[in-house]
């Protein structure tokens, strides 16, 4: 590994939490999701740490069951382009369901946001795991899995070709001829295929770094295929360094099947790092949060995965029960990771739903050893970079004042923005509009 | 009329102008529809005059002959919400089609916008008068007038439905106990109507205005039906105070008939202040901008509104061509009010085209002239408030700077703002929850 290449960092920003119940600690603020202020605040900080780009993530369905987070927040497009405004490097990356939404319309929202933000903007394709969503969008059904990835393919196309209606130098604002564009640098996309007629252009044009950013976190094997050929980065979740590695590898392995240069797909596992003045410290920490929750809470955050099923109807200390093909349309992998772990270590229900409900990474202990750590996963091949969550209200303040200094120090991270768009930050080529002439 | 009764003021924002010239001029600044900064500058601007609103004005398709600021301009959810991030005080007023989203998505985004805002946000309904429309969105025809308000008020009815998913007080957040909210006090709509189904709950609950003030610009039959039902302001364009009078009177009346007061239905009338130090000067800055325009560039404008017709098939100097039912699907009452104007006043196609591209309003003098006019209409029951349009790239700055201070002296406008939400300035109350069990 080249020794001037450095990790890269994102924060997942999630209001009250990713979780049933952190916003019972006493630092939580409970209203965080739908605080405006804290956000801001949050990305500052984010800001000041010099990292890649914060991430919103999102959903497009509830019952009563759900997590408190996602019972009230902020709708990305929103969030992030009032976010845009009060940040001046960082990246702003956000959710947005290919199933459920139209191209032409995702596809301004993205380009304003990049374009108001000066080439900061990411979109993270997800295709919605969770049926119920069809109800909220006057479907009769939601789409298979397979059939949601198909949809998506031919949306990004779409997408990506309204991005580029108008070439770089297309605006010719000539006071004295009164020529506004160049028509011939107009370009009208005329797309007809399986699931959508667009016909384009797109009335607005590109940013400085030309696209946004795409991001996805697909790892059925579906989604894996989707990533390599389309992303620009990929967000996942492994529980060892070992997966991560094998992960990393597959997906650049396929991305080079396909003819991508590797740098072209860059890797960001999600890591929940803890920090403590001592191992015990940060134990503590870790134990402080993980008591806040119920059991009757963790079957209900576990049911979720599996098509919001009812886990109060088993044993909870027998082992985990046999589930067969549910979850296999909403969250596929995830699910099976669930299920081949909880078979292998022979894991009790009761085990399985507080695991998930609040999961401890090996990102734990002091600054110096979560510093350890991650520079292992770097150094091994794991990762280009890392999705920090935050366990803790105040895991992304602590992480900027005591974990990235010491990275900064080995000469890992930056100390300054090396540019101020995403695609710079990320070392990722400005891609050239599809029209443009080559120069002679 | 209540001598405590005050002018409202909004302040139409469009880039390089919402014509085909203006940003010929100067004074001009050629990239204004995507120059996030001078919106920035402009919403400050408007904010120091203690303004009630901005408002972004929208379109779904465009075509080579379109205006340059319909070309490359930001989308309004993505522009609005920038917006919020960096004022405190003056509503974000926005145009949103009904019949090219999805109500779900919409309720959040404006939603989202609402409480990043403090309860300051508006949304403009439009039902997309262009035919093209439908080409951009996978659809193989354009709803025809009447099916699109048909469409639009059941959107409507779904879209205030989601927005009351939370009563007030529905989030306890009580660490101790762990309740995080009072399932008594979520609502799941259930809507299942002639156009849309949507389940709901919404995953983001209400401002501190209770909801989002809705626009409505519409004035054929039809679209005065619904403003009259629907709408807590009307955004309206006349000619003359005698008819501004008349659409004032109708609304109120036919809103009274619903059996709603008149103070729940504001018309905002939008007029073209140009104002100069002298009268000469006044009139020397219009015919500045009206000479910028061509008379392809005219005929180009004239034919979006009957849609996208070629008027260049025409003899200039001719009475105006018979067109039939030509505009009745798309601008219906725009297009119906030319007609009859020009066979009232006999005008050639030139003329109707050259005063199509430079509209010469009566709002044009001094600036104490200027609010003499104001004045005259507000009082003679033309117009709870105003849409000030900026025919000039300074008529904002100039208008604040020079017209506002007249009007606040002599007691007909704000010096401070009452509220920092826009029903608060407006006047207009906070719609109760539907669900809401009244006080004892």
């Amino acid at each position: 590994m080249a020794s001037d290449k450095q990790i890269k960092f994102g924060a997942l920003l999630h209001g009250v939490g990713g979780n049933m119940s952190a916003w019972r600690h006493p630092d939580a603020v409970v209203d965080a999701s739908v605080n405006f202020e804290l956000y801001k605040k949050w990305v500052k900080k984010a800001e000041e740490g010099k990292l890649d780009l914060i991430f919103i993530a999102d959903g497009l369905f509830i019952n009563e069951k759900t997590i408190p987070h996602f019972l009230n927040r902020f709708e990305p497009i929103a969030l992030l382009s009032a976010l845009a405004a009060v940040s001046t490097h960082i990246g702003l990356v956000g959710t947005l369901s290919t199933s459920y939404s139209e191209p032409f319309t995702v596809a301004r929202q993205f380009a304003s946001i990049d374009k108001i933000s000066g080439g900061r903007a990411g979109w993270n394709i997800v295709t919605s795991p969770l049926e119920g969503t069809a109800s909220n969008y006057s479907k009769e059904q939601h789409p298979d899995h397979d059939l949601r990835y198909r949809i998506a393919t031919e949306y990004l196309e779409v997408t990506r070709g309204l991005w580029d209606s108008w070439e770089d130098d297309a605006f010719v604002r000539d006071r004295e001829t009164g020529v506004f564009f160049d028509p011939d640098k107009l370009h009208t996309l005329n797309h007809k295929g399986e699931f959508f007629s667009v016909k384009g252009p797109l009335n607005i044009s590109r940013s400085k770094q030309g696209q946004p950013v795409i991001f996805q976190a697909g790892s059925s094997e579906v989604g894996k295929n989707y990533a390599a050929k389309e992303a620009d980065a990929v967000f996942t979740v492994h529980a060892t360094l070992d997966e991560s590695v094998k992960y990393y590898q597959e997906i650049k392995s396929k991305a080079a099947s396909l003819g991508r240069a590797p740098d072209e797909v860059l890797i960001f596992p999600q890591i929940s790092p803890i920090v403590g003045e001592t191992e015990e410290a940060a134990e503590r920490k870790y134990q402080e949060i993980a008591s806040l929750v119920t059991i009757e809470n963790a079957l209900l955050y576990l049911g979720r995965f599996f098509e919001h099923h009812d886990f109060s109807q088993y044993p909870l200390d027998e082992p985990f029960p046999e589930l067969g093909d549910l979850g296999k349309n909403s969250f596929q992998s995830g699910t099976d990771t669930i299920k081949r772990v909880a078979k292998e270590q022979n894991l009790t229900l009761r085990q399985v739903a507080l695991q998930s409900a609040t999961p401890k990474g090996p990102f734990i202990g002091t600054p110096a050893k979560v510093a350890d750590i991650i520079q292992q996963w770097f150094e091994a091949g794991a990762a280009d970079g890392f999705m920090i969550t935050s366990v803790l209200p105040n895991s992304l303040e602590d992480f900027v004042d005591y974990v990235i200094p010491i990275l900064q120090e080995r000469g890992l991270f930056r100390t300054e923005y090396e540019s101020d768009t995403l695609r710079g930050n990320l070392g990722l080529p400005v891609p050239a509009n599809r029209y443009a002439k080559q120069e002679a």
